[in-house]
């Protein structure tokens, strides 16, 4: 298969979690995927070695090596073991072949109430790890989560945020994610995408819809492409109008996808991509009087 | 009593919404509180009029009304209604003896992805809803909604929203709501808040807590004052450096406190709130090293 709207497409390895490696891999040969990001935790059950074998062998390129972070700790032997980390998911992705680990900050210490001087930590950290990151041939880039994770998994709540971040640090080390469910709500965000693309700094472009009612603890709650309150096709005017021409990853995290079996959700999620996000022929399936106006509205 | 840590304290009546009107008032006189905000429709089914004696008798200051808004609908009969639903607030908050009527602005219309659009149909029913206000000796104060609020609750997400749709018309008709619970994460409120001041527009000041894991739906995760990540004594500063020396408002949405005694949840409240943003003596017992270093941090 050659669809055009499939060319930038890649599937998040978590949409579709409860797909092995193998079952995955073989999934996107077969569905025309070429391109695939994955997460650290499978990848190490299947073995890293082996796992970079399995996708360069399948033809898939990976997009990005989720993820790297939680750099908000206090204590020093916390602190110490999460650099260590970092580095070894740094080794991790350029073992697969991606030259982009996506970085989840972290969030509040228990009992600690400073966001500011939570988000120095993570400036101090990105000074130890973003040398050796571009040693690797690896970039860091910073995932801005949505401000209702602030407390308890990201202190970075805004690209602006971020960005002020990143640009401390040569754009060869450390850069951002843009993921529309995170950003969507923020009438910053296209100003601040188009800072990214100035400064070379958009690492991964990510897709989830924002649908409501969010769920208990909110972090399964990413929506299906096209089932939410995002216009899919205008943030991807955005990043396009500030320079990103790369891959688009699809990330969802989402109970009632997982339960559904893994080879249908990952094809409805590729035509999903192609509706409302894919690039040719098929693309104009998507853009009816929602989405059309794109980054002009 | 003359409690003076609780000299500012409003209750707001959601917080103990387990309690009638008429205990409430009780309550309040026996706890030494001196300040209630007031919800629409607990005061309606008592009787407008009525209400507004029993508080009076019972020597409270009504400091808000909640809450009008909901503007953001496209169906000219929706828009209507929603007008003249708000112009009814404005005479309940009269009334009531209130100058300040909250507005949450409402959220996306079913299948619509503008946000900015929406934020524009609220200014339109500002530019009718402010005069009438004012004729009728009230403020509407916007409130910026949590992002996470966005596309079923309220498209405002940031003070600095809420302060461009307000600065279109005068102070003395729109300001805005300064609640920490929707703008913590934010490190722009600050900086908003100050211009709020400037401009005086911060019509109430409100508090709640940040409490995780969010519930499903997240409306009822307001936790209680010092049990989250949230410096109360910090953002206090904010607003008092910014001129507001007005009454503090505590609004809880809280399943675990609704299924308590009212009472006690009300006593519980007002001790929290004199230890965490009590003015006067009591208040040092809320400012260790997490709450005491103020805006200055």
């Amino acid at each position: 298969m050659s669809d055009p709207g499939l060319t930038r497409f890649s599937i998040n390895q978590m949409t579709v979690k409860q797909l092995s490696l193998p079952e995955l891999t073989t999934a996107c040969r077969e569905l025309g995927i070429g391109n695939v990001g994955l997460w650290r935790e499978p990848v190490q059950a299947y073995g890293v070695e082996a796992a970079a074998k399995l996708v360069r062998d399948a033809g898939l390129r990976v997009t990005t090596l989720c993820r790297g972070g939680f750099l908000t700790a206090t204590d020093p032997g916390e602190r110490a073991e999460a650099l260590a980390d970092n580095r070894r998911a740094v080794d991790e992705a350029a073992a697969l072949g991606t030259d982009t680990l996506v970085l989840v900050s972290g969030g509040l210490p228990a009992g600690d109430k400073d966001l500011r001087a939570a988000r120095e930590r993570i400036a101090d950290a990105l000074a130890e790890l973003g040398p050796y990151a571009e040693q690797h041939g690896v970039r860091l880039a910073i995932e801005p989560l949505h401000p209702m994770f602030a407390s308890d998994r990201c202190v970075v709540s805004t690209l602006a945020q971020a960005l002020d971040l990143a640009e401390r640090f040569p754009a060869q080390q450390v850069g951002v994610t843009v993921d529309t469910y995170h950003i969507w709500w923020d009438d910053r965000a296209p100003e601040q995408i188009a800072r990214a693309g100035a400064g070379g700094r958009i690492h991964t472009f990510q897709l989830a819809d924002w649908t409501t009612p969010l769920p208990e603890g909110v972090l399964n709650g990413r929506g299906q492409i096209g089932d939410g309150a995002i216009d899919m096709r205008e943030w991807k005017g955005y990043v396009e109008a500030a320079g990103y021409t790369g891959p688009i990853e699809v990330e969802l995290f989402n109970d009632a996808l997982w339960a559904r079996d893994g080879r249908e959700v990952l094809a409805e999620t590729a035509a999903r991509f192609a509706a409302h996000a894919g690039d040719g022929a098929r693309a104009g399936s998507g853009s009816g009087s929602g989405s059309g106006s794109g980054s002009g509205k």
